[in-house]
């Protein structure tokens, strides 16, 4: 039985298939969930496609988690992004004193019963937006023990913090047993 | 034919009865669509409504966007009152050096056809949390020209800045044609 990603993401699609191997890529446009939980939001995708498809499926959510708010942004980070950006997410962290962030990935797997979920995940801190490379949050996350912003590293090293891949092994290991 | 409010809120619903006469609550759990657009956020629901349900229904959004933050935290209000809260939302503001904010209340309404939309709101600015009435973002919410915050007012007072109140006179016309 085929492994359907649902992504609308060439690269993550790579990162995913990269570790485990035979994995198509399917795009749905399936509703973001409202939720501060992204297991929940994970959750109400993979129902919804199950209801149109039949199948195994894989959902992830890639997103920065800031200790002073929270959890926030958590999954709502896209409209961070959209609204106030790199630039008042970071002014947000200096003024609440503490620059703590979680960068994390979950990744939902369902077979039609309980969805499974596996995560991978780097502390670090909000910074001063640096570099050009990658995207979104990128420029402000500079995980612990490390000088450098996301944005700044080039794919090799960038690819040492990929919580996806971290999360994808979890998922492999646990599909080969 | 009936007109059904979805909504959990009596209060809500009192406010509604008392301007457009018959309406009946409809208590249905509808999953909240993630979007800073209220009007995407009313008609997700109205649609899910609709598949369960016939009838001419109404939903309505009642948030707080501030200006600094670029019509953050809009309908993901209840995301921020539940992690950085009132107090964390001032210091944002404060942060921001521009306090604006606007109350505004959406109503959807739907007879099966195209949704539309009537709007209430007030112009006001986010002030350090004071009063104990009302609820959510009363305590920091103060609008223009009035030196109390919703939280600050009584029923009375309070009812004059009803944002709901507006929309749905707005609706009571458009149903009178």
């Amino acid at each position: 039985m085929s492994l359907y990603f649902i992504t609308g993401s060439k690269d993550k699609l790579s990162e995913m298939k990269a570790i485990l191997g035979d994995v198509e890529q399917l795009e749905m446009d399936l509703p973001e969930l409202q939720d501060l939980d992204a297991q929940k939001v994970i959750e109400a995708k993979l129902k919804e496609a199950l209801k149109h498809k039949t199948g195994t499926f894989i959902v992830e959510d890639t997103s920065l988690y800031l200790t002073a708010l929270k959890g926030l942004p958590g999954p709502l980070i896209k409209w961070f992004m959209k609204t106030i950006g790199n630039e008042g997410l970071y002014k947000i962290a200096v003024s609440f004193e503490n620059k703590e962030a979680e960068a994390k990935t979950i990744i939902g797997y369902t077979d039609g019963g309980e969805t499974q979920f596996f995560e991978g995940s780097f502390r670090g801190s909000i910074v001063e937006p640096r570099g050009d490379k990658g995207f979104g949050w990128d420029p402000i996350f500079q995980p612990e023990g490390h000088s450098k912003t996301f944005a700044e590293m080039d794919a090799t090293e960038k690819n040492l913090f990929s919580m996806r891949k971290v999360a994808a092994e979890k998922l492999r290991q646990h599909l080969a047993k």
